[in-house]
Formats: structure tokens, sequence, C-alpha cells
């Protein structure tokens, strides 16, 4: 693995680079190499490259930003200036601007409800924010929708600089001019090429003019270090910021506007790229037509170690041990595809377009998807469908932790002890299985799982040692990692081992090991979150209408500062549950009527079982998709509309009630009750074939 | 108001020099121009000044410490550096270390248990600890108990720096080398002059040996700009301090020890000085020997504008306006004294040798002692005896804010309503009197309230605009206040409003007005909170024995870092709350009782019932004081000895239960009972003569 990640990372390696395609056919000749069947799917796909990028203060001083990550001693890779990618966002549009700065926090929606109150409008304005909070796509994304011309998203040292650790060389941190490169494409409406939404991106595919795609930004945004976003900021006036919206910086955070002015000025190259894909096929020979499908994307933003090479050579070192294993006469009774994807950081593209072109073959033959997207040390992060979750429990108490030696599964469960609350501690030590994460969006999983309702899971390791500070810059290469990540690839070992494993068993058991009520338990944790929303929504809205009247903000703010008090709003209606109820309590006695009968199962009437639990994840998707986002068509998983990589689960619902449109939280919630009868339909079927 | 600032504040006025003085006698020149019997007592103290101050690290490199504070030229009064008291530690002994550094959070004894975890000790080592979190003075205590040789506290400029605001002269809050003296003295076992524990230390007043002083510290101890602290904070190396640790410095923070190594020399003269309490006595028409005092102390660190002058400008407008309304014929019922105080800074000195001078009269006499310390724009706020709590209710409701022109007590309820989590706003809309804090120490009412028990009240406005920033330093001086706190005085003149009516309405009642309903449902919130503290503590023991038996730490604890983990700990008896809960019940019946009696009170038999009335806080005290500190005899409340200022109620209790020493804290449970056992007593006797 070590071998591996230091020829990948031996130059820059992004969509359209000379090196991504040698990594490609590196991969395929090793692959051959260990007589597997592997080959490069090619996909053309739109890739922007910066053509120009300014940003300069023009007052009250003069300061040009340097949006350039210099060259480390130490470093052998960070020199390679000729073969990185500049400091950019992918997809930003092009555009120039010239206008005062506003200071935003991380430009969330909340954030600008809080300017609002300070009097403070971003329209005709340059808004500046951290990254943080949401992922990058959505800050153009919420800036745009109030009105900026341009968007600065910069990196402060107290999210993954000097506050948090010594910045590298000397520590694993983000130096004062390092900065995250990234996409900002408006993925929560679809990812993968922008040119092609809903189909493959082959050469000969029917594409958009550019002037059609939706996804890309609204406005020119860039990213910088802070090293170049410290002059700008130390420049502003205005009110003070909130105290949660201060950095490490060592300067007054002030909101603006100005009086920093800035211009802006953005372009790009807007070429087709072409994308290489590594697939190999190993055909089952019981159930050919079941595939047990296994991902982690080859790309990088520039040398790309840690993201995505410590996973991807994990991936690569499974393969080398099942053709070990197939050498010895193992034969996988599913057909397992491995995929090494290209142009992942972009916008899923690889992915995407993969499973888009594929999308017929994988509705009818996909069981389960199995990402990562890199590695590092300390606890298994697994998130994935819940009817995996009693199956991923079993995985991990199989796996020893590499350090200290326990199981996966106890030292996570003992280190969510460790974590959890009084009143959470309980329920870690006596139910059978931790529960695992929901799956958002920000990696290879989401067109299987949200477009194709493909069963998936994502799996790594991490939570110690650096990893965030050098995420999508020069820096992330082979020498940071071997010197502050999983320096001795044990890590790397332990996760080759893990998704190994898991895609045997899925390959091999005779009756595939789906469980529901786990499931059920937590869709019914959602439910009860969504009541509770509504509860609190209402609740709150009432004491705020009570508190407007009663004077409350005018007594309690300064009058000497600018403060635009909020309006009383229309109290958020009682929405009929009931739906959801009586699905999930289908659900429920479904899942357990089924798991009870698996514990019995005989192998007479597997395949036709079998073929119904396949279906049971396409069960939760509905073709006509979310409200304003069909290609998300998952109805208790997706990426949420306004933070792009963080989950919302029952997302039809949950947002409808977030963002106060009631009418259609109640539409959403019939449309998910019947999903989850249909669920619980299925279940009972498969139950019935299994006696 | 603005006029005596100015004058006030003009130069330098700490204990023993000539403006102190001068500002003594210029304060009685002017009352007895207005008519009033003002003189002056004197009082000699111990005092001591820097003859020496060094600190410098000598590895890994060479810096040395300014330990000035300098003059900034929009100023007037920041270049008097001949007249200014330079930087440091009141109380300090002397004395010479050189020796690795050691980070230590805020210095208080949690951190101490976290570096214990990191297998971090100060023994042998000097500590740089936070201004914060604790009174200064607990820092080199604890750091002392530690096994420090010396300790180093600064200001870092996220507590009162840029991180809060534009520091001076662009804003309000600390520049770069503004340091904060203060006083170490160890209070929490006795305030007042260190030579004279319990009683005056009048001229001729036996001394101890400065030897048997009890209340110095125990190691050398200065404080320092963050322009001085970075250097040191640079150097250090070791663990990354937890998240909680960090400041707002632009480096990565360490815990140390070393190899930052410090050499620190300090050195005092220990004179004794002399003090000027102003005194100004208008005798009671109708019931002379029962006495309202009202005090606010007169001298500064430096020039002190905010502390203490504007505060004491507030009560010298009450003194105009008093002789105003004597010379249009009133004639106060009762005999009030308004005093000035000085020595506050150092110890509490002035008012503390003077209450200890006059401790049989103030037994006999006191009704209630009416404190403040300063003031600024925004809300009141005032802590006291629950025995007032509804008669400052009263006040409050006939004062008007000057800014929002609502009732200060509307404000304070509306604000109040506005900063309560959900389930705290119904109490502020419904319960008739809005609560007061209760009386920890760190200004003069705390001889009143704690060693004499005289019903005592803290008053003065603030929240908003600047303050904490030039606490302490030159900078506060007549330029910042009237740039950045109450510029127009108007909440000087509401403070005087607020006091002003408060002696006199106390001064002039038939009946005082002491209630007692607020009283008794206040201890009883406390009792709850002891016995929430003791189930907490038993519950987290039991917990963490646990965890230690699971296995927890080891599984948890990134196996790459060093951590020592807790060792099992006894867990907490049960203690006997039974004498509490009689003691509350019979206190909850007796006020109810007086309460109602109070309300169809004729005036027949009013002189026996204010003598009960003046002696019910008397009853709240124990001669033999609280354990381990017996100056401080109040039952109810105290300044915490490891908080210094934070009050604890109930703290024979609370502290007992705190520290783990179970046997005292049932005894203390019994004394406190029986004390309230004796109230309720005389509730019933005040209430039986109502009758």
């Amino acid at each position: 693995m070590r071998d591996a990640m230091e020829r990948m990372a031996a130059h820059p390696h992004h969509v359209g680079s000379p090196y991504d395609k040698d990594n490609a056919e590196w991969l395929v000749a090793k692959l051959k190499g260990w007589g597997l069947d592997a080959k490069i799917e090619n996909f053309d796909v739109l890739f922007p490259t910066p053509n120009q990028r300014l940003v300069e203060m023009v007052e009250p001083t003069k300061f040009t930003a340097k949006l350039e990550e210099p060259t480390v001693g130490v470093d052998p890779t960070s020199n390679q200036h000729s073969e990185q990618l500049p400091v950019y966002h992918a997809y930003s549009i092009d555009g120039e601007a010239t206008a005062p700065l506003v200071f935003v926090n991380y430009g969330v929606p909340a954030d600008y409800e809080e300017l609002a109150r300070m009097g403070v409008s971003v329209s005709g304005a340059i808004v500046i924010a951290k990254y943080g909070a949401s992922w990058r796509g959505i800050k153009p994304k919420v800036a745009a929708e109030h009105g900026a011309l341009a968007c600065i998203v910069y990196s402060d040292p107290k999210d993954d600089g000097y506050f948090v650790n010594d910045v590298f060389p000397e520590g694993p941190e983000r130096p004062r001019d390092g900065a995250q490169r990234g996409s900002v494409m408006d993925m929560p409406l679809y990812p993968g090429d922008p040119l092609t939404p809903g189909v493959g991106a082959v050469p000969d595919a029917k594409r958009l003019p550019i002037s059609e795609a939706k996804t890309l930004t609204k406005i020119p945004v860039i990213p910088m270090s802070y090293g170049d976003a410290q002059p700008l900021l130390a420049a502003l006036k205005g009110p003070v910021v909130p105290e949660a919206w201060r950095g490490a910086l060592p300067i007054t955070y002030h909101v603006g506007p100005g009086p920093a002015k800035v211009h802006m000025k953005l372009k790009f190259n807007w070429d087709i790229k072409r994308l290489y894909d590594v697939i190999v096929r190993i055909p089952g020979s019981e159930y050919p037509d079941e595939w047990v499908i296994r991902g982690n994307h080859h790309d990088g933003w520039v040398n790309g170690a840690s993201d995505p090479l410590s996973g991807a050579v994990a991936e690569l070192e499974e393969m080398r041990a099942f053709s070990e294993l197939m050498k010895q006469g193992w034969k996988p009774k599913r057909t397992i595809i491995y995929a090494f994807w290209d142009g992942e950081e972009p916008g899923l593209l690889g992915s995407t377009e993969w499973a888009e072109t594929h999308a017929d073959d994988l509705q009818k033959h996909a069981v389960v998807y199995l990402n990562s997207d890199g590695n590092g040390r300390g606890f298994l992060n697994s998130q994935g469908s819940h009817t995996l979750e009693n199956f991923m429990n079993g995985v991990m108490k199989d796996i020893q932790d590499p350090e200290t030696k326990l199981s996966v599964w106890k030292r996570s469960q003992l280190a969510g002890i460790s974590r959890a609350p009084a009143d959470r501690k309980r329920e870690l030590r006596t139910r059978p299985d931790l529960r695992i994460g929901a799956l958002g969006s920000g990696s290879d999983y989401t067109a299987f799982i949200d477009h194709l309702g493909v069963a998936s899971l994502n799996l790594g390791y991490g939570g110690e040692g650096g990893g965030g500070g050098v995420y999508h810059s020069i820096y992330d290469d082979f020498y940071w990692y071997t010197h502050y990540a999983d320096t001795d690839f044990v890590y790397g070992r332990a996760l080759a081992q893990t998704a190994g494993t898991a895609v045997m068993r899925l390959a091999d058991a005779e009756l595939l090991p789906f469980q529901f009520s786990d499931f059920s338990d937590t869709v019914r944790i959602y439910i009860d979150e969504l009541k509770r929303l509504d509860a609190d929504q209402r609740a709150q809205t009432e004491e705020l209408n009570r508190e407007i009247d009663e004077g409350v903000f005018a007594a309690s703010v300064d009058p000497r500062k600018k403060f635009v008090p909020p309006s009383k709003n229309p109290v958020p209606p009682h929405l009929n549950f009931a739906p959801l109820e009586n699905g999930i309590d289908a659900l429920a006695r479904s899942a357990q009527r089924y798991d009870a009968a698996r514990q019995k199962a005989s192998a007479s009437n597997v395949r036709a079982v079998n073929a119904k639990l396949i279906e049971s994840e396409r069960r939760m998707t509905d073709a006509a998709g979310l409200p304003g986002r069909p290609w998300f068509r998952h109805m208790i998983y997706a990426p949420g509309f306004y933070t792009g990589y963080g989950v919302k689960t029952i997302p039809g619902v949950r947002e409808a009630i977030e963002q106060k449109r009631w009418q259609e939280a109640d539409q959403q919630i019939q449309r998910v009750g019947t999903i989850l009868i249909k669920e619980a339909d299925l279940l009972d079927e498969a139950a019935a074939l299994l006696k």
C-alpha cells in the first residue's frame, strides 16, 4: 500500500492531467498482472480549469491575493507547480465584480438571518465566508440567493490551521498560504457531468449547451488561504461579528459592508475532459446476475495522498488478496465489481456517469455498493443503508483494531460510551448493534443509493492524527501522509480487511444478510425527529411572536447598536403525521416477521427471497424524486438542499418543514407513508417465501 | 458626575499615592460644602509595591517581558508613568525561580486534573495561566498547591482583547501591551489588612509580623500583557492543549513543560500605608440607632475612572441630592452613613478595617449595607440578601432606564426573557419578583454580609459597551470612560436614583421592608442544588468507575498520545439532607406567616418588629464561621474557597460535598438546618408581635 501510494501520488493526478490517465493505466496493468479482468471505461465531461484569477482589495488600501501555495522545502512534491491545478473552485461561472466586502461567517442560511438582524444586506456586495459548517458549494448558492455579486471562501485557522495543531511541515495543519480547492457544482440538484443530467456522458451522448447547465454557480467564487484573507478581513468595519462567528486570526472580526472594497475577476477554460474509470469484474459462480460493487476514486485535486489514495490503495490491496484467494480456488458466488473512479473531486463524475450509463443493469443486478474515499488512523466510520447495519456490526466484530488490538466493534462501542452524554450511554451498552450513520453526499455512493436505490455503505477509519489541514491542497501528498496520518499503513490494512470481508460475505452468503429491525428502529427515530421538529418550530414561532408583542427586542438590545427586529410569523400548523405513524408501525411488524423467519430459513427458496431483498432498497425510491430535484429518488436519505453533504433523512418531509412549506410537508408525509407500507408488503412477501 | 470623575481620575490614586489622599480631602471638602457631616477615618495597612520585577525567557531563545503599558497618544493621562503603579500583583511574596514553563489554562483545580490526564506535572515548574474563570488570587494559590515555583497570569485576547472588540484607543478592549494589575491576597481566608485579621487596623492596633500573615501568596506571581506572553507561549511544546483552553493568539497552544525556560525575580517594598476612608453621617430623626449604610470605594489601581469612580460619582450625586432634600426639610427617620472607601483594590482594606473597628456598633445598629463598585451602560445588576429581593424589585419598578425609557424592572424582565432558555421563560413572566443574585466577594460588602451578618445589596448598571478590556490598567481613565462607557452619564444618574431611592426608602420606612418568602424560595433552590450535586457526584463516580472497568479509556484515547487514565474513586455516600429539609420547611411556613402578618401591620409595635428584622440576617451567621476560615460567618452566602469572587451558597455544605469531605458535609447540613430553624423562630416572633 505504501508503494502504491508513493507511485500514484508522485505527481498531480486531477481530471484531465497526464498522470490521472497514467494512474488508471498503471492500475489496469497491475490488476491484469494479478489475473483480474480490468478495463478502463471512458466518459467525456465538462471540467473547467482557471484561465484568469484575480482578487484584489482596491480600497481602503491596495492588496492583491497571492492565490498560490508555496513550495515547502522538506516536501519533495510540493514544488510541482507546473503540474498542479491552481487554487480555484470548479464550476464557478466566469465573472467580474468590484464591490464592498461583507463577512458572512460560514455563509449558511442562518447566518444571513443574523445579518438581517444587524441590518446588513449583501445585495450588490462581495461576500467572504469561512470554510466549514456546510459543503462549500452551498456558500455561493446561498450568497447568490441573497443578491451577492461574488463569493470568496477562505480557510480560517480556527477550523484547520494553527488553532487546531501545528501547521505543515512542523505539524499536520494548514499553513498560512495553504488553500482548499474544490467543487462548487450544485450537487444537491444533481451530481455528475452538468451537461448530461440523468444519462451517461459517453462520448456520443447528447449534451446540454453550457448555458443550460443548471449546476454551475450563479456567481463567481474562489477559495483562498488565511494568509490572503487576513488583510481583507482586517480592513472591514461595521458591527463586530457575533462571538460564534469569530475565527482565530489575530484581528477583531467585523461584518462590514466595507470599507474594504474588492475587485474580483475569474475566467475559466470550459473544456470537455476525458475520465478514466477503472473497472474490474469477477464473475459470480452461482448468482452471476447479483452484483456486489465496491469503489473508491483515484483522481485527486493535486497529489491527493490522503484523499483519495489512502482509500484507493486499500481497495487495491483487497484486489490483490482476492486474486491470491482465487489462485487458491475461491470463487465468489456473486459477481464482484471493483471500481477505481475518476473525476470524483469535481462532482462525483466517474461514478455518476458510470451509474447512469449502466442504470438499467444496476437496477436489476446491484445488491450492495460499498464505498470508501480515504483512510486514516482511529475509529471505523460507517454510514449507509440501515438494512445493512446488523451486517456491518458482524463485520466489525471480526476485524482487529491494529493499535489497541480490540475488535473494531469493541473499540467503537467503548469510544462511543466515552463520548456519549449520560443519557445515551445505556443504549451503547445494551443495544446489540451499534448504530451506523445515514448517507448524505460527498462521495461516490451518491448515484448508487440516491439515484438508483442500491443499498450502500461508506467506510473509512479516522479521528486520530491530522487530516483537515491539508485537505484539497498541494500538501496532501506522500510526505504529509507518511508523517502525520496512517504512517505505517496499519489502518490501510484494517480498511482492506473490513471492506474486503464485507464484500466476500455479501458475495458468498446464501441468504443475503439484510436485516430490517434495525432499519425500522432507525426510521422510527427519524419520524420522532420530524414530529419534534414540527412541534419545536411551532413553539419557537409562538414564543417569537409573543416576544415581539411583549417588546422583548427593544428592551434587550443595546439602543446604540443597529438592530432590525424580526417580524411576526404565522404559527406552523399541526401536520398529519398519521401516514408516517401507520407506515412505520406496519414496517416494524413486517421487519420483525421477516427477521424472525430469516433465523430459521432453509436454502430451498433463497433465490426468490434474495430478489426481494435486492428490491428492498429500490422500494424506498420514487421515480418522481424529491420536490424540485427529481434526480434524487430515495425517500429516506438525501443530502440536504442547504447542507450539500450533510444528510437529511426523510428529506421530502424534513426539508418541507424546515422551509415552512406546510402543504408540501403533508403531501410528502403521505408519499413516504405509502413507501413504508410498500416496503412492509415486500418484507411480508419475503417472509412468506421463507416459510 | 462628569466633572467629579474628571477631577478624581486626573492622576493615579492608589493606596499610598498623594492623589488618593487628595481625592479623600477633596471629597470631604465637597461634602462639607453641601452642609454634610463628613470626615476621614484612617487605617494603617500593609501594602506592598514593586521593588524589582523581572520575567525573562532564558531558553530556547532569550526574551525579556516589558511589563510596561505604553502611552497612547490620544489619551491624556496615559503618560503619567512616574505616578502609576507598575504592572504587578499585590501581596505576591518576594521570590526568584528559573524553571520550565507549563501552560495551565485558567489555573483552576479542574485544569490540573486535565493536566494529570496528559501526564503533565507542574511540580518544580513556572506556570502561566490566563486571566478569567476564577478570581486571579486563586491561580497562584492552586499552582502552589500543585508544587509550582512561580506563576504568571496574562490577559489572553480571547477574553478581553481583539477577539472581543477593537482594542484601545480604536475601541474599548485591551491593547497588546495592556495588563491587569490586581490583588492576589488570599481573600477567601480573610480580606482586609493581612496583619490585623478580625480587628481594625487602627494606628495602634496589634499587628502580626509579616511572616505570620496567612493571606500572602505561597509563591511569587506577576501579571502580564498578551504582548509579553505570546513569545513565552509560542516557545512551548508538548501536548496541544484541549480545545477549550485555546486563546486567540495566532499560535498553536501547547502545554509544555518547556522547552521554554523562564527566569522570574520579584521583590517588593513591604510598607505600611495609610488609608483615607471618607465617612458621612446623617443622623436619623426617629430611629437614630438604626443605620442604613451605603458605600463605594474611591481608590483605583491607576486612574480608575470606570473602577471605581463611575460608581463613586453616582454616590456623590446621591449625597448632593440628599443635601438638597435636607435643605427642603427632609429628615430621614434612620441614620444614614455614606462611605467612600479607600484601599478596596488591594484587598477590601478600607471597608474591612472600618467594619472590624466598628463591629460591635454595626452588629447592634446596621440595618442594610448598599454597595456599588462602578457603573456602565445597560441593565441593573443587583445581588444581595434575598430578604431584600422584594424590596429591590419595588425600587426597580420606579426607576426609568434612561435609554429605552422602560422601567428598569421591565427592561430587566424582558431582557431576562430574551436570554432565558425556553424552560426558564415562564418564571420570568409569572413570578412577581425578579430574582437577584447571591453575593460572593470582590467588593466592599464582604465584611458587612459575610463577617457581620448585615443584610447587603450590591448595585450597578452594565452589560452594554466595553469594560473588561481596560480593567485595572492605565487605560481605565477619563478618556476611555467618556469614549466607550456611559459617555453621557445617564446611567450614572440612574445608579444615583436607584441607590438613592433604596437608601431613602430604607431610612424612612416605618416597618422595615424585609420580606421572607423570596428568601425561603431561594434557599429551597439552593438545597435542591445540593441534593442534585450529591446525586450527580455519585452518578459520575459510578459511571467513571464503570468505564475504568470496561476499558473505555484505553479504547477511546489515541494510542500514540500520552494519557494517564484516572483511577477508581470511592462512590460518595448518600447524605442525610433531612435537617436541611426540615429547616427549609419550617422557614417557608414562618416566612409565609410573617409576610402575611406584615400586610396588615399597624405601627404600634413597629420598633420591636424592626429589631427582629435587623436581627434576621445576623441569625444566618454562626460565630464559629466556616470550616477552615472562621472570619466568614454567614451560613448561606460566601465566596468560594476556590473561586475567590464567585459565590458558594450554603457554602459549608456545598464545599464539603465538592471537595468530597462527606463527614463534614453531614455536620454542616446539621448546622445550617439549625440556623434555618432559628431564623424561622425569629420570624414567628416578629409575626406574633405584629398581631
